[in-house]
């Protein structure tokens, strides 16, 4: 279907752009996405229900599409200088059984952070995404944004590292003096890989539930960046 | 020096403000930064000029400190939730001879990029980060504030891979077929790191240049975040 809608009071944008906000993110439990990349990824992933485009898009007919002005993209879309494409996607758990590797985030507050963090997992074949509470909303846009699509595709939700424990070794990235360095650490089959807030890092209550402590070896700086940091540890546990 | 200021119409908080824009910034060859953590590493590199602060800090008396009111400080702050210090710095290259380590940027835009970049290159001991024109500038208030400090301790500058090609080997991080992967390489004594642009990756004039072509085995998702990647590289090849 494709229908042109050139104001931006038109009622379909007027409930798009509302998924600006996390309140009625909440309530139609949709959200926002951009890109023509993104796009194809989401088609995929068949959570895709209607797409604001520039120019006419070649993806299956029974997703809906508006021809829109470019002051209609520039009201619906969270970047500068958008590329020209936005979509309404659904809110869907992507279920895994028995994941292997599992990735830990413990508070996360960052939406560039968060983005950057789920793209690696799923590059390094990560199973699942577990949450801590108070992590950053996955669907915050800028959460979306930089994520490049895996938001998609990659397993994500609230759990706690006990309830994974029995089975899988917990490590735990720390600058805790009895960290061994990453070079030492060999991925474990089934394991849960911790990464800490931004400011505070890993809470004492987490660093306790380890299995193994790890630190990536730096100079002249307190610490990386946790993207950084999450980025070095999964490219060697994986 | 200490001294109170209230009004956010004070000449000196004008003048600090206006260091927000890129225009000032070059005339004055000053710019802002925040956070006490990165005031340190700024005193210590000898390049602060003022700072406004809302207590009284524990600093070298030559250095004139504001006590400011949080007005102010949300004026001259480029943070949501300021910690409550900013300060003056002065743009000041880093000398440095025979540098065997560089990181080669080519035309990185996204401020927060060229930030964390710049903080895991002074992590992993590189000797300068040498920039290709069309790189977003790192003066930019982003960029100083994701760089956590690490702005002011490491050799910066605008120039060409060719001019270090004599002796240093070139590392181009890039998905070409006949790219390495980058468990195979090993770091000469000198080499040129070079990073790409996060659209378009490394160039094809610079991918030339390589001696040594390298890739991060990656599944699922065509790259990784820039900062990620380089995060990733130096921390084997430095």
């Amino acid at each position: 279907m494709i229908k042109v809608i050139t104001s931006k009071d038109n009622q379909r944008i007027k409930f798009a752009a509302s998924l600006k906000e996390n309140k009625y993110r909440k309530i139609h439990k949709m959200y926002l996405a951009e890109t023509k990349k993104s796009l194809e990824m989401a088609i995929s992933a068949q959570v895709v229900k209607e797409v604001f485009t520039l120019e006419y898009l070649d993806i299956p007919e029974d997703i809906p599409q508006y021809l829109v002005s470019e002051e209609v993209i520039k009201k619906l879309s969270s970047n500068v200088n958008p590329e020209g494409v936005v979509f309404i996607a659904e809110m869907k758990e992507i279920e895994v059984n028995n994941p292997n590797k599992i990735l830990y985030l413990e508070e996360i507050t960052d939406p560039g952070n968060m983005g950057t963090i789920i793209r690696t997992a799923l590059a390094f074949s990560y199973d699942l995404v577990l949450l801590s509470d108070n992590c950053v909303s996955i669907y915050n846009e800028k959460v979306i944004n930089s994520s490049k699509g895996a938001i998609f595709m990659m397993p994500i939700k609230k759990g706690k590292i006990q309830d994974y424990q029995k089975d899988h070794k917990v490590i735990v990235s720390t600058l805790a003096k009895d960290s061994i360095s990453l070079e030492e650490v060999k991925a474990p089959e089934k394991f849960i890989l911790v990464l800490g807030n931004e400011s505070r890092g890993v809470s004492s209550e987490i660093s306790k539930l380890a299995d193994i402590k790890v630190k990536i070896l730096i100079n002249n700086i307190d610490s990386l960046n946790v993207s950084v940091a999450g980025g070095i540890l999964m490219n060697k546990i994986h």
